[in-house]
């Protein structure tokens, strides 16, 4: 039996190697970015370049999307143009962005009314895990249609679990957002302390980070944030785009996040001050620069 | 060379199975205990009873303190009826609970000039680091006293570190409560967020604990909240007391520390609802009621 097209939208840092590893996998995969030049390396592996989504839509049997904000998504699904109005019956739409549950669950439906099926299948461990194909994949949708992706999702990560419905994959990534947001902003009070104190923080994590204040985030920003080095890892501004989105989701089921609420506007504050294209630890610099000239 | 006397003071459930410890290890150990009862079990292993501070400061050459609150530290160490009035010359007194950075350098500063030496070393790993002699032990002081006391500590724990001078082993256990207090926000807020969502938590864990959410208290506090289960654990009152020192220290080093403080204010209320000897995990509790009632 000939493989599946596969068709890819949104071929930037985790896009890339993500449908390279199809590509590797010798699947047949197209591929559509905004930015023509992004997709340009995966042209020259084989890739087929895709005119349009329509286009892609059009070409192949599984169409996965990994773009920037829920109004790229939604521009990518909805209207003429869109995936849902140009696929063909029984295609399966896979969204791997990190976008919003309800628009997952907007998604399947508006899908589902033309015999279109979608899975919401966003990831964890950034580009490290997208070029490893160690990525956590969270996924919600019908579990058939699941069973069905799931060769394609063993070839882009390791640690793959539907959730449930649809959705379920998007507020299953909400929780691990929601998690490490106060996280860090303990990670980062502890790391100043520890260095207003007149300790030397490295040596303080190794008093802490094997016990009960051990995180990934401590372990692995720690020692970043300590030698003054910003550079992303998972920038300020998606993690804003993340937060708000887990924000309204909280509100909508009267769920209370004030430690989330805290962070983001903490996280508002420092896209303010320049850090948008920072990582996520430069946190850090908010307390810092906040301690300093709060007298 | 015969082996040192050592005091021991506060037999509680950490102090207890540390004593126990010394003992293991054939060290002549003294004991008090405000509640004398606590500490008949080592009286039958081998103990000996000491009447008051006084008395075990006169017979001993280290005194161990592992008591309550920083008021109950100055009652022990100072005054005419304290460890420091009645202590050798030589004696070495350490400090193991958590208590304040600026009263271990009092303390410090007081026995130096009675020729006493004074460590602070508070301890991370709760009553089961110290029933498996596990603790990570924090140590700030001199060198030189720290070198003669590492024997004892190794009969103690694993993980030590002499963190600096006087005060600094303090400062690295608030280092490691701020790092814990508003990860456990984070973690109480997903596990809610999870539930709320009709996700199932368990599953949720899975997809989450092995990446950048990962921590310590997901892992092994997450399930106990997901079962119900609110036995300490570490007391509600007792963190309370904790973040209570490291808010006031770090505000004496002119540190914002938003995270700890919005998580001490819940912990307050917490308490006020009956869950001070709850363990800290029934933070969940508070978001929970506070969702549920908030419309």
């Amino acid at each position: 039996m000939e493989k599946m097209n596969i068709g890819f939208i949104g071929t930037g840092v985790m896009g890339s190697p993500m449908a390279g590893h199809l590509l590797a996998a010798r699947y047949p995969v197209w591929v559509y970015n905004r930015t023509e030049s992004k997709s340009s390396v995966l042209i020259e592996a084989g890739a087929v370049r895709g005119l349009s989504p329509a286009a892609i839509a059009a070409a192949c049997d599984i169409v996965i999307t990994m773009v920037g904000f829920p109004s790229d998504v939604e521009q990518t699904y909805f209207g003429e143009e869109g995936l849902i109005a140009n696929s063909k019956q029984g295609t399966i739409l896979i969204d791997m962005t990190t976008s919003s549950p309800a628009l997952a669950l907007q998604i399947y439906e508006t899908a589902k009314a033309s015999n279109i099926s979608a899975l919401d299948a966003p990831v964890s461990g950034g580009d490290i895990g997208a070029r490893n194909a160690a990525l956590s994949i969270m996924v919600g949708g019908d579990d058939e249609v699941y069973q069905r992706a799931l060769p394609i999702f063993h070839v882009l990560g390791k640690n793959i679990e539907r959730q449930g419905g649809p959705g379920a994959g998007q507020h299953t990534k909400m929780c691990n957002q929601i998690a490490i947001a106060s996280n860090l902003l303990g990670v980062c009070e502890a790391i100043l302390y520890a260095e207003k104190a007149g300790l030397d923080p490295t040596h303080v994590l190794r008093s802490i980070e094997s016990g009960a204040a051990g995180s990934w985030s401590l372990s692995n920003l720690g020692p970043r944030i300590i030698a003054g080095n910003y550079a992303p890892g998972f920038f300020v501004k998606h993690f804003i785009k993340d937060m708000n989105i887990a924000l309204e989701s909280a509100r909508s089921m009267n769920l209370l996040t004030p430690g989330l609420e805290l962070v983001l506007s903490m996280f508002k504050q420092l896209a303010e001050m320049g850090e948008a294209e920072s990582g996520t630890h430069a946190l850090y610099k908010w307390l810092k620069i906040k301690s300093d000239t709060h007298l």
